[in-house]
């Protein structure tokens, strides 16, 4: 079977990675000109002129990223099986949709309001009480496009800074730390749920992912499964679907979603028996799911805008290297480590140890740490 | 960093898919006509044409087959940074030079004898003390070019059989069973051993391999681990090696090595820390090796002649596929199935259940199931 991936980036290349152990061949379709999978095909398509070229070389179609214009995702399912469905991209690709589905599905979220201007922002800040996040609708990601309002009163600078036409308003709200649930539904509506993981963000990119969650209630993951299940099942959704969520004292409120595979789920390639990967190549092309289940504790460690020391961390006998072989760029994702142990004491010693060698790396701070 | 692989099979596409996380780029030569890696740059020459043109494009060279012309592999170490060494597949080209070496660094082997003509195979024979083995001095492998003479006065025919003008033959020894140890050196001379593993032939084709062999004791693991150390260093190895061994009664007897990554050795792609794929590719690169502990305990599931039943398989939990995606064809290996466990009892009742679905499979007999 070859499967035709949108997109042409590190989560191509490791969705590839995990597909040739099934036999599966890979055709990559690149619109941003700069494709870095390394491998497979690759169709680098600016003008859209290939589309009908791709879709008549594959079998199956999928995406590693939600930017693809819903109207062409129709277009190739109206062709070949394209999972996840459109309608998945549509809700991920705006966040008014994406709140109103989670509010429809009774899944937590913080309050929120829409605006379309300055005035509209600035009542929306006021009615909620400051402060709150205000983001674009459509289009940011990795922090981009979205201000903080400590005041009403900075309504119109970060209108201006936002620069789109509307803007969703959220309360900002005290959490514990993030959290994502990742989950896989195959054609069959068999649905499986990947042990929960605590996020640490930095300058709004992930930085580090513990999986399973230190010190996490089986009640709270139970919580996110109960929500992640319902968007799943809503959606007809086929493919590893992930949810972002902030643990807060009152339990679990959602922040996003994303229709594929997630950089905080890179730690189940040697984390869980089945990764992420495998299990949404698995889902897309008609097979059972894998076992979700974790081996031992894991540490996702981002490599962001340079590589570091990449000798002596694979000198490391805990940690496995997995490089997008990209060059540097500030704020690029470069590649992961994924460090093992087993327990979350040994992990945080390891992870410190193995951070060392990365100097862009902020410092390793977690629930754990915090908590000790 | 490009890497040059002479071969293109699915010992070069499992070292391609635990080198692209390294970074690493592959070009594999191939000289069959029937390259099977399904990924990577191919470059088909029948005729030796486009040697020079493959040197050009990598940066160091390496193989996935010791059927390499001894003489090609030197042009190449003149011109690249070739590992495993020209000296090493000389040795392993050649069981009289092998057999030699082994002897030379006390690596015990059963009893063997030269032998070019029926007359002086019959001589053997009878000062060896049947039943002997006799086998094509080059070119065998697989149970191919043997012969096994139960009797001296069979020399005629088993000469006429195995059609080759110099052979080996070998007092036939009784051994408890079948094991492999494989290890690697990397440029700077360290050395690192896989726990060995116990392995099950059938028709002369592995079929199952256990690791880390159950009931070794640690002195039989030493034991293997000094001989292969022996040979590394005399060869001034880089890379991964492995050696097959009996295990008898009175300790280890040394069958053959090869100088690869090994069908034994399939295991420690979920079952180790780093797989034999990564650390061969790690040490040809010149990095450090990586930690060849296993995780839990393995078995290993050729997949011969035809696929089976690959969606039941896909069901089973503790199951990981590893397909070649090569056609069906009696003898030849399609892929493996590297099954997990926490406990030997719990591994056999798994590695049964796996191989229901695989009608061409053997009886699953391990030491331990003839013990228990």
């Amino acid at each position: 079977m070859r499967i035709g991936v949108l997109g042409a980036g590190q989560l191509g290349r490791m969705l590839a990675l995990a597909g040739y152990p099934l036999a599966k061949e890979f055709v990559f379709y690149d619109m941003s000109g700069s494709p870095s999978v390394g491998l497979g095909e690759v169709i680098v398509d600016r003008e859209g002129k290939y589309l009908d070229d791709f879709l008549s070389r594959v079998d199956r179609v999928t995406y590693e990223f939600e930017h693809l214009p819903v109207d062409v995702a129709e277009k190739l399912a109206r062709q070949k099986i394209v999972h996840p469905c459109p309608r998945a991209l549509q809700v991920c690709q705006n966040r008014e949709a994406e709140k109103t589905l989670f509010g429809q599905l009774g899944i937590p979220t913080p309050e929120w309001k829409m605006a379309d201007s300055a005035e509209s922002l600035r009542a929306a800040a006021e009615a909620l009480g400051c402060p709150v996040v205000a983001k674009s609708v459509t289009e940011g990601y990795d922090g981009k496009g979205q201000a903080v309002l400590k005041d009403p009163s900075q309504a119109e600078a970060a209108w201006a800074a936002i620069g789109h036409p509307k803007v969703i308003v959220e309360k900002f709200i005290h959490f514990q730390r993030e959290v994502s649930i990742i989950a896989v539904r195959s054609e069959d509506g068999d649905v499986a749920f990947y042990p929960m993981a605590e996020n640490t963000h930095h300058e709004g990119i992930l930085r580090y992912s513990i999986a399973p969650a230190p010190g996490l209630q089986p009640a709270i993951q139970k919580d996110a499964e109960k929500y992640i299940k319902a968007l799943l099942n809503e959606l007809n959704y086929v493919g590893v679907l992930t949810l972002e969520l902030f643990e807060t004292e009152n339990g679990l409120m959602a922040n996003e979603m994303a229709p594929r595979v997630h950089n905080s789920g890179h730690w189940t390639i040697e984390g869980a028996m089945t990764s992420q990967f495998e299990n949404h190549i698995r889902a897309v092309s008609g097979h059972a799911l894998g076992n979700v289940a974790a081996r031992g504790i894991s540490c996702m460690i981002n490599i962001i805008s340079e590589h570091g020391d990449i000798e002596r961390i694979l000198e490391l006998p805990y940690a496995h290297l997995h490089l997008y072989d990209k060059g540097e760029r500030p704020g690029r994702k470069l590649g992961h480590i994924n460090v093992l142990a087993d327990s979350y004491e040994e992990l945080i010693w390891r992870v410190r140890n193995c951070a060392q060698f990365l100097p862009g790396s902020p410092e390793f701070k977690n629930s754990l740490a915090t908590r000790g």
